[in-house]
């Protein structure tokens, strides 16, 4: 092979190591900055990669911003499983998955795309099946916590897991404005009343 | 005065309605596209006035922001007001705040600004001056009804109040996500069935 020829084939070719970058760059910017004060420009220059580059990945900005909740969603996973483990408490269980998705300074991506991105139909319809998911883990927790008489029996468990998770989003919403982890321990002790048998 | 002279200071001077056009063009824009997504351009072609105008009355697209959210924060007193209603029980005055302050398809503004700009040390301190009123306003209510009994008495009425009010916001966040009211009237009953006394 010619060098010229490598060296067209090195340019046409998308460097699949770009993609991840670009991911994990738009994940830190739109998490920080939000969605629409973010170029396409300070998605590069985060990533490190040529602008080209990200056109041989993803279609639009919105592509982009549609895998980055994808792989937000993903790595939560590991906060919902706290939801499934043997041995504990439903009440304890819940409460460490309240801990585990707590404070971030820069809030919840879901909440936070649930504030921007509303008005797209594509965000709104994945966002809207995150959370039935999310809230259906949550209630098979409460569920049990109900069955066992641990948990109070006088609301269905879907509707305090709803509850619960729009809670949770309000909490990170405050907690980001106060900068102020507090805000998520003290809605946690709230949440561990409420949800206590009376 | 000659024409031309009266032309002139017409032309100079800023013309007061102007800027009550640019202020409710901002609310209405700024609460359906959200801050970032909008431009000083969106906000004059919405409010009918030329661009220039725009900065006879506001220094900044973030000086209008500030004045956007003092006055949807006024125009929400009257939802307050609900919490201050005497010969009603303070259960039901809360209901009726919640009520009050509820759905809208593009959720609240002061939650809006709260996930877009609590980057912003302006917007951040105002927002959480107004969390801070907002709650002692709810917390004043709550405490009168766990001195006539009938709310409950294990927490903090400051406390309960700050649960209500994230909570409140996660839901309206939630109802955008749905475009369902539903959402909000489910809160509502979650929230009549956490405060009572058990």
């Amino acid at each position: 092979m010619t060098d010229l020829r490598r060296l067209v084939i090195l340019r046409v070719m998308p460097k699949p190591n770009h993609r991840e970058k670009i991911l994990s760059a738009g994940l830190a910017v739109f998490h920080k900055q939000g969605f629409h004060a973010t170029g396409v420009q300070d998605v590069v220059d985060h990533a490190g990669v040529p602008k080209g580059s990200f056109y041989n990945h993803f279609k639009s900005k919105d592509a982009l911003g549609l895998e980055v909740l994808e792989s937000y969603w993903t790595a939560g996973g590991s906060a919902r499983t706290e939801l499934q483990t043997d041995g504990v408490a439903p009440l304890e269980r819940i409460d460490r998955h309240l801990a585990a998705a707590g404070y971030d300074k820069n809030g919840c991506l879901i909440g936070n795309f649930s504030s921007e991105l509303a008005g797209s139909d594509e965000f709104r319809s994945r966002l809207s099946e995150l959370y039935k998911v999310w809230i259906s883990e949550v209630a098979a927790c409460i569920r049990e916590g109900q069955e066992d008489g641990t948990l109070r029996r006088d609301e269905r468990a879907e509707n305090l897991a709803e509850f619960i998770i729009e809670g949770l989003e309000g909490a990170k919403l405050k907690a980001k404005v106060e900068r102020d982890p507090a805000v998520l321990k003290r809605y946690r002790n709230s949440i561990r009343l409420v949800l206590q048998s009376p």
